[in-house]
């Protein structure tokens, strides 16, 4: 038996348009480019939600929710900002239908019904909400402002892939208002952090924290911290993004402050947000060729139990049996979930869950009763064991740890050996062919040269490490000095 | 010391419309009907949320997501639904901005950039969930489906008040497929019982369950039930849906399934929702001239400790005592604030928490600290009172319970005092003029009547009431025979 999924090394891409669709995590929708998010794949990023939501709260930030509108008066008035999102917005200019008198029991757009001003269906909340800081803030008590909001936004991408680039797409976007630069830009840094800890810890993806370079900016800020994860087959993707917006948004929505002293300032701002790409970034990190592999604390059920039976007498007494098992694991607060269904074989519903990454599977039959143990399988190794059911509790609860480790360690060790120093432009450019990953250079700072090197090979600058000594040396495409190597990779 | 709210006996509307505003609820935004819901808002939001999301997954429902957007081919699928919405639709034509080249930093739409099909932004998802569902169902083991998504939809109304009636709202919208009439009429029911077991029990608003007439049901259903609330004005707040659908989404997406005979059927749906309108709902039930009142099942903070002192060396003793009182209710699981900030005096205090309707407010002085009490004030009937500070998170959580049920005794005794049998529509017309409230009186079934009512005195037939016997009369408008009253009232 097997799953019969394209293989990774048959082809990657086509391997992960399966294993979403498959797995029924998502799948494409009769709208261009926006997906339907199934109830296996809501189930994963509702764990995600429910995490973030509570590091937010603890970092003493509230939820709030600003219009899915933004008023094309109000979108332009942050320059960069909007020159970088005015060409993939979608746009409201009617809000009636009639009747189409050509065409019985169908409808036409309402020519009548024309807005006097387009409405803009947010890429992104920083128009609308400092439009709205501008009346929340007069003085130095009124901030700092630390608001999130979990929302739909959409972006007019016209190359589009499940999770990773969706025309409309789920986040959370967070919106800080500070009276100094230096609180804001601490805010930007701690918010890069949270999402490091969350995506590591929680999610089991190692990843690098950075600065983006400039021409990888969010469009309108002044500096892009983000935090960079590796993908098996050698690419990179950034899992999420904080920015110091400096006095930008407050200088165009005209919002400022009355300081201890009484003079007025502009506010300081920062915004940060991660996606629902983040299912991406955990389908490439841990999955293999047999599907999904999910690390316990997304898991929406970590431990599945199967009960083996021929005919009504073995089948009262094994899901009984059973039954008692999911009682004692559902006690310690193990999400487990028994599948005692008679309409499927065992090895159907063992196919099933290995596809849909279930971390711990358990079966149970008649003799394993008469032993007093379980077969239990293994998501991420692979491994079969027979064992007792005497504490079997306290055993998973320790397994799941392990597993949830081994996760991270393996997926630390595939990036570790993908990060490679290159010291010339032809070892570079061999690396990037061969081997991916990330490639630590030296560069010379100039949006040139890194343009150069995206051209003549699709490799770009991920970060800018912060975590990396400062080092002199020569920038490997043009020779001139550079005080810090930066990571380069292929990127999602 | 007071709110200086409007009252309500001098314009309710301008009360709440103040009540909302200034106990930091919602706001009007730029955008034309959309409404920006702030934090403290959005907390009670998403207290409500969290019920009602583990009502429908432990009644065996999950979350899903579908896209925002919806194809006009598919919006106008379904006739009777397209045509209850085509009046009120926000439509995407254009998916890309340009550089205004009269006007130097604007943009305009982009021409060229039409989309070749419009895109209705969802006032609802049946469309785009049916013609998903297609895909989904093909034997009697695809059902039944039963989904639930927390979104966000827009309708464009002409004429909107916070929370009530917006264009955009948050919602959430279940859409079920079953095999048999009888089951999808059964989930109907079971939905629109969970929500009235939801806003009586947790939201303390006692309601009444029913049927829509034709006239009033939801484009599209066959059979619409409701829960109807009543408000302290006299006016009817239908506060939640659901929808038995008939086969008529079925047939419009031509979804059906093998029977276990191997016959092809349509599906039966229902769809079922309730909105950000429940806020007004909460708002209109409970609150008085001095502010907003929470039920403690609602309240983001269910207690607040004000500390009251003069001068550094009090404000030590003073604020290290009540931290001891905040850690021990925290420990018992009670939503508890303490707000010791030294910019605001406990009177401004006081005050604010009132206007924002904290169930028990706690002040705490030098003097209690030394008689060992503090001073409880309950925000439901304004008592103030001395209590001892021993086993005070026993007293305060039996308090919560009292405060809850209060609120909720309170609200139906007004309910009931304002339910009135007419048996004459001269009768009819004085009570709803003088007293408001419902009226039971006997009705002939037509929709001709309904609007000639409607018309003369704006009363609509709010339900026909599940529980109401059976009981032979006349129709107080037309004099022809009726079987049962049904309820009529203004309503929001």
């Amino acid at each position: 038996m097997g799953q019969n999924l394209t293989t990774r090394s048959q082809d990657y891409s086509k391997w992960y348009h399966e294993l979403v669709v498959r797995a029924d995590l998502a799948e494409n929708s009769a709208v261009r480019g926006c997906m339907i998010i199934k109830p296996y794949g809501y189930a994963i990023w509702e764990r995600m939600q429910a995490e973030l939501d509570q590091m937010f709260k603890d970092s003493g930030h509230s939820n709030a929710y600003f219009p899915l509108f933004v008023p094309k008066s109000l979108f332009e008035a942050e320059e960069k900002n909007a020159e970088g999102f005015a060409k993939e917005c979608a746009i409201v200019t009617h809000y009636r239908l009639e009747n189409d008198p050509d065409r019985k029991g169908k409808l036409r757009v309402d020519p009548k019904a024309k807005l006097e001003e387009e409405l803009i269906v947010r890429p992104t909340s920083e128009a609308i909400i400092w439009s709205t800081y501008k009346n929340w803030i007069q003085s130095y008590r009124d901030l700092p402002i630390l608001l999130n909001q979990w929302a739909n936004v959409v972006r007019w991408e016209m190359r589009t892939r499940l999770f990773l680039r969706t025309a409309e797409f789920l986040w959370q976007e967070g919106h800080t208002a500070h009276a100094t630069k230096e609180e804001a830009i601490e805010e930007t840094m701690q918010m890069n952090e949270i999402y490091a800890k969350f995506v590591e810890d929680f999610m089991g993806i190692p990843v690098i924290q950075g600065t983006k370079t400039e021409s990888e900016r969010f469009a309108g800020a002044v500096e892009t911290y983000c935090i960079e994860a590796l993908m098996q087959d050698g690419k990179a993707l950034q899992a999420g993004t904080a920015h110091f917006l400096g006095q930008n948004f407050a200088k165009a929505f005209d919002v400022k402050f009355a300081n201890k002293e009484g003079k007025l300032e502009h506010v300081w701002a920062t915004s940060w947000g991660v996606s629902t790409r983040l299912m991406g970034a955990l389908i490439m990190t841990h999955s293999d060729d047999k599907g999904l592999v999910l690390p316990p604390n997304l898991a929406p059920f970590q431990v599945v139990i199967v009960p083996i039976f021929k005919g009504e007498e073995q089948r009262k007494l094994v899901v009984d049996h059973a039954t008692k098992i999911y009682d004692s694991l559902h006690a310690v607060g193990i999400r487990v979930k028994l599948d005692d269904r008679d309409t499927h074989t065992p090895g159907y519903k063992f196919n099933d869950y290995e596809l849909k990454g279930v971390p711990i599977r358990l079966g149970i039959g008649p003799k394993d009763i008469e032993k007093g143990s379980v077969e239990l399988a293994r998501r991420d190794d692979l491994t079969k064991s027979f064992i007792s059911q005497d504490k079997l509790e306290i055993h998973i609860k320790e397994l799941l740890k392990e597993i949830q480790n081994n996760l991270f360690d393996k997926a630390l060790q595939h990036r570790d050996q993908h990060i490679t120093s290159c010291d010339s432009y032809e070892d570079f450019k061999k690396v990037l062919e061969s081997k991916g990953g990330f490639i630590a250079a030296h560069w010379d700072g100039t949006t040139e040269t890194e343009m150069k090197i995206k051209q003549e090979t699709k490799a770009t600058i991920r970060c800018i490490p912060l975590d990396f000594d400062k080092e002199n040396g020569t920038c490997i495409y043009s020779g001139k000095p550079s005080v810090q190597r930066v990571l380069f990779a292929k990127a999602y």
